[in-house]
Parts: C-alpha cells; structure tokens; sequence
C-alpha cells in the first residue's frame, strides 16, 4: 500500500512545473527525431511490408549479426591484447526482446523456480524484484560500496544463489560502478559455484568520466557460458521502440526463445528495423558524443549544488555515467519528505522503494538526465532548504522525520 | 522433440517456391505500406519526441479511450435495441499489450496457480497453451463441432474452472463460431460458477459471409465483469506493430498493469501512435473491406479447390471469416504425411499440435489468407493428389499412414 501511494505521488511528476529527479526518462528534448523519422521512411522504402508483417522471435537476423559484431569488437578492446582472437560471439547467442525489462523477465522464467536462491545488490533495480519475485524466490541482498556490489559476500552463500542480478556500470539506483577485480572475482565465483550471472548493463555506454571496463561477459575465454549479458538500446537512442536484448549460450538462448514466443511472440518489427538502419549508418557515433556530453553537464550540475545547497552531513555517490546518484542523510526519513518536496514542486524516488529488508529509509535515488542544468540546480537548492529546515526542527525535538 | 521437428520441416515455409498453408500470417502483400508511411510521417510531426520516449505501462491514453467507444458502440450495434444505453465501458477497462499474446500471458500469470483448471476447447490455440502450461494448471479439453466450443460440457466442470479460454469467432484452428445461444449459456455458466472467460478474438472483423454475432463481452449487462476480451490490431491493421489489448474490469486491468510493467513496462510508443493515427483517420473503414474482399476469394478458392481435389471421404469446416479451416481425414496420418508434401512445396499444420489428450492426427490445419487463389487451387490439387496415392498404397496394404 505505501508503495503504491509513492506511485500516486509519483504521478503529479508529469505536470511540467515539476523538476523531476524521480524517474528513469532519457532526455526527450535530445531524441533525434527528424533522423528516426528518415530512418523510418528508408525502412519503408527499402524493407516495405516486411517491416510490419510477424517476424521471427529471435529477432531480425541483421540486427543480431550487428549486435553479435559488436561484442566481437568489444572484447578485442577490453582484452588490450591486439594478437589475441575475438571471443567467439554469434547471431545464436542474441535474443531481440522488447526492451531489457522483456530480457529480465525472460530469464526469470527459465531459470527459476520457487525458493530458489538469488544474489542481488542492495539497493537494487526495482522492476527486476517485481519480476522475478512472482517465482518465490528467496532474494539475497548483498552490500555495495563506491565499488559495487561486494562480491567478497558471495562467499558466505557459497553454492546458493542459482542467479547472481546485477547492474556493473552506474547502478540503477546508486550510479556505482563494480571495480575490475570484483568482477574478476564475481566470475571466478560464478564458474566455481555453477550459478549464473544476469549482467544488466542499460546505461554502460553512457560514461562521462573514468576509464571503461571490461564486461563480466568479455572475461569468459571461451565464450558466454556462466553470465547472461543484457543489453538495450533505450538508453542510447530511444527506448519508446522497446528494444533490448540478451546474449547468452546458444542452450540459454533456446530457452528463451521458447519463453518468449508464449511471452509476446516476437518484438515489434518496425522498431527492430528502425534500430537496425540507425546502427547500420553509424549514427550512434554521432548521437552518443552528444548525449554524454548533455549528461555529463547534468550530472556535474547536480555533484555541484549538492555541494553547495545540502548540508555538511550529507554524502551522496559520485556516478562516472548513467542517470542516476543516491544521497545518503544521517537520520533524515526521505519518505515523509516526499509530500513535502512535492509541494515544493520537486520529486524524486525515497530510497528505501529499492531496497531489501527495510532499510534504506534515510536514502533518496535522484535522476539527472531529465532535466537541464539550471532546472537541477534550482531543484537541489530547494531540496536543500527543506533539508536544513528539517534539521532545525529536529533541534526543537520534533522527530518525525528521525528514523 | 516430435514438435520440434514440425518446426523445424515448417522453416522451409519461408522459401519462395513453398506453397505455405501452414501459418497465421496474413497477406503481407496487401499491407497500406505508404499509409503507414504516412501515418508514421504525421506522428513524427505532431508528436515528435513522446512518440520515442518511455510511455504508460496502460498503453496510449487516446488509444484506450479510442477501444473503449468502440465497444460502447459495438454493444449498441449487437443490442440491436436502440433505446437502450451503451455497455459501461471505460479508458480503465482497457489496457494495450504487445499483441494479444502478451494478453494471454498477463491473464494466466495474474489468474494461474498450479493445479488450477481450466476449460480449453479441443483443438485449441496452440500459443495458449505454451503460455499458460508453465503455471502447472490441468487444461479440461471440451469437444467443439460446426457450433464452436459444445458450451453443455461444461456442466459436467461444474465449480471448477477458473478460467474458460475459446476463440469465439472462425477459430484457430477450426474457423467455426460459437452459436448465440451457446454465447449466452457459457456467460451464464460462469456467472454462476465464478468462471471467468477468456474471449480472445484476434479475427472478429474478419467476417466474409454470415451475421455477425455479438462478443461475449457485450452479452454482459452491467460492463466486463466475468468476461475479459482480448482483441488485436494484428489480424485488421499490420502484425509487424505488435498492439493488442485487453478489455476487463477495471480491478482486473490493475492487476494486469503491475504484471505487465514486470513483463516490458509497457507496449512500444512509436507502434501505438501510428495505430491511433491510423484509426483516427478512419483508416480500418476504408482497408477492411478490401482486406476482407481478398480474403474471401481465398477462402472460396480453397473450399472449391478441396470440393474438386479431395476424396469425397474427407471433410472439412466452411468458415465464414477469419483464416483457418481445419481438414478431417477418415483415416489419414497428417503428421506423417507432411515430409511427402514439403517434398511437393506444400506446406500445412498437423492438426495434433493443436489437440490436447493426442486427438487429431487424421487433421491438418489450413491457412488460407496468406497465398493467392491461383496458388491455393496448384497447392490443394498436389494435396489431393498426395492423399490419392496414399489411398491407393493403403489399398496395397501398406499401413504405414494408418491411425
């Protein structure tokens, strides 16, 4: 019930007098749509009625040998070694699906089965807990510093989790980024244990600064054996097509077809062929600069005014890409303050709606894709006031935010 | 594993020289590809960014507002009446899905619990089962004859259904209808029983000859209340866009909203706003007929080919709309004999995998709306042929194609 009055809070974000720092919304006003509106017509002229007739639910074969190709170059760069061949990536190891969510779910449903043990970070993604929880699953939450998810505490559950969940580049909701050797370690474990590795990677292309990591996916030798890689282009062009996907071994990738086709039957053709002649006339190479420069200036905008408008006591993480932060208070209860906020007309997601076994209240997740720098920083600086506000209160003993 | 092999003869079905009676694809050829273009350019236009940009898991507010008047007037046009007030239909009765598959699958993850029973006409679609087998349920097959589903054995569930799925109009596979006043007794059945029936109805618009008769839906007084109708822009407008939805109470939609946000989040933008372009262009009005002109000559060119070709033993179903008909053999193997008819390029459904309880390999399952009348005359002519011969080697004494 509280979680759905967060939701219906939630709502009022689409009135335009609000700075939302609460959703998960790309940045509209960046969409190129005259170039979608090209490619689209270049679909219609070149592909015609195939591009709206039923396809198959794998996915349409030019974008997989693209996607496949990719991880190819990939793993060539992450390696650094120039001699050293590809990891054998192919079309029969990519499954389309509608968007990575589709992806999330999927596995879900081939892989498990009730009381089943799965590791997660904590916080962690919400939609991946409303999808999989359906299966009776026991949820294992594992700590996460500035570094990820502390695979250190896998150990511990040795032998347990059938599924390891996690978001390596710029978490959804903390915006950390698992170090080199935690994912080393996250594999190694993986391999030894027989589990599998759900490697959620949405905002991965999305670094503004720091150097770029390997994929857990990319350090398999031989191939996508123990992790499940899922990747989506909702962040990097536009996700109102609904399209992301999972790369896997062939077995798994069987699998999931066969989900899928009970699923959805397939995803939305049009889209696939629109996505495909966006990638096949380079234009991510053009569009991406652009949008990590816009987000860059976002996220910098918001580390600065949380600098200068939240007080001393507060700490919040420093995210190298993505969308999203998370600020951690003393004792501030971020959920009674929502309301408060919202009058303010400012809105973000409390804390704890990511978190498992209760804690987290003292948390906010803020999004700074989806507005501008100057719309962030009057947002910020207003959260602050009601912040300091608070603290003052708090001095005259009254402690209804204190947790 | 027998399965997997039917799909694996039927992927021939793609090369060109295949006469293909064995999908459920409509005729691709047909497709108002420059409209869509059209409607695509528009939308791009007056919507712009929205249309690539996340949306709600509901589906396109003008979209379910645009479902739930049409029902409005589709339940004064089936009163017949025309004093009385429209069936209470509303926006929160509605919620869009990739395709009506989706549908399908949101019901039985809302609905399902292992051992739950649930009433299936047999044959029935086959997708249905795929989706709704994995929740561990007991599917209780009822025969159907030229009337559709015999809605009588349902007495003999009494209590025990929880869900009652059919295909009311020119099922998959049969293409028979469900009979008035077997409308009104399955809706009695379940309101007395707490059932709640699944109309799925993917072909409805697809009538060639016949009265139409009113959904199930409709047969309800007070709005959608055991009744959840599944319908699809699929079969009337283009597959390729993925839309469909469902129309049920509004409590149920809630709940099929939180599934669906866990299953995609929500079904694509850019596909719904070209379908409501498309529908507030009154485009159906103009496309229908000629969708349904064509259809027809198939159908008619198939009921004759196989009055001509066939045996004078074997029989068939005459339906007035939609795209199936499903051939009965005295004695025929249709499993078996599909190898020799891939040999001759003619390409058809076993009628089994539609069976439950290992019913119907004397049937096949013909599609009729994806080849020309020219071509499903030479495709039914080599069929006839090839069950000539059989006749004939059976006459010898081989029994290999024997039931």
């Amino acid at each position: 019930m509280r979680r759905t009055a967060v939701r219906e809070l939630l709502k009022v974000t689409a009135r335009p007098e609000i700075i939302s720092f609460a959703g998960g919304l790309p940045a509209a006003e960046l969409f190129p749509v005259e170039r979608v509106k090209q490619a689209a017509e270049r679909v219609f002229e070149r592909v015609g009625a195939a591009s709206l007739q039923y396809g198959e639910t794998e996915g349409l074969a030019g974008l997989r040998k693209w996607i496949a190709a990719e991880f190819r170059r990939q793993s060539l760069r992450s390696s650094g070694e120039h001699n050293r061949s590809p990891m054998p990536v192919h079309p029969e190891n990519v499954l389309i699906t509608s968007g990575a969510q589709q992806a999330l779910d999927l596995i879900g449903r081939i892989f498990l089965e009730e009381s089943d043990c799965v590791a997660v970070e904590n916080p962690t993604y919400l939609a991946l807990l409303s999808a999989w929880r359906p299966h009776g699953v026991e949820f294992q939450p594992l700590h996460s510093d500035e570094q990820g998810m502390r695979t250190q505490e896998l150990e511990r559950l040795r032998g347990r989790p059938k599924l390891i969940y996690l978001t390596p580049n710029f978490q959804n909701p903390q915006g950390t980024t698992l170090a080199l050797e935690r994912r080393t370690q996250l594999l190694r474990f993986a391999q030894e244990s027989g589990a599998a590795i759900v490697e959620d990677d949405p905002y991965g292309d999305l670094r503004y600064s720091g150097e770029a990591l390997p994929h857990v996916l990319t350090l398999e030798p031989t191939g996508p054996t123990n992790v499940l890689y899922v990747g989506s282009f909702s962040k990097v062009l536009m996700p109102g097509l609904r399209v992301g996907w999972v790369l896997a071994s062939a077995e798994v990738i069987e699998k999931l077809v066969q989900a899928k086709q009970a699923a959805d039957l397939q995803t939305n053709s049009l889209g696939q062929h629109i996505v495909l002649e966006l990638l096949e006339a380079g234009f991510p190479d053009e569009f991406l600069p652009v949008l990590k420069e816009n987000y860059r200036q976002r996220r910098d905008a918001m580390l600065e005014a949380l600098e200068r408008f939240f007080p001393s006591d507060v700490s919040w993480t420093r995210p190298e890409g993505g969308m999203f932060l998370m600020v951690r208070f003393p004792s501030l209860d971020a959920t009674a303050l929502l309301p408060r906020a919202l009058a303010q007309s400012v809105a973000y997601v409390p804390g704890e709606e990511f978190h498992l076994g209760g804690e987290g209240r003292n948390t906010m997740r803020l999004n700074f894709s989806n507005a501008r720098p100057e719309r962030i920083e009057v947002g910020i600086r207003r959260l602050g006031q009601l912040i300091e506000e608070q603290s003052v209160s708090e001095g005259k003993g009254s402690a209804v935010f204190r947790l």
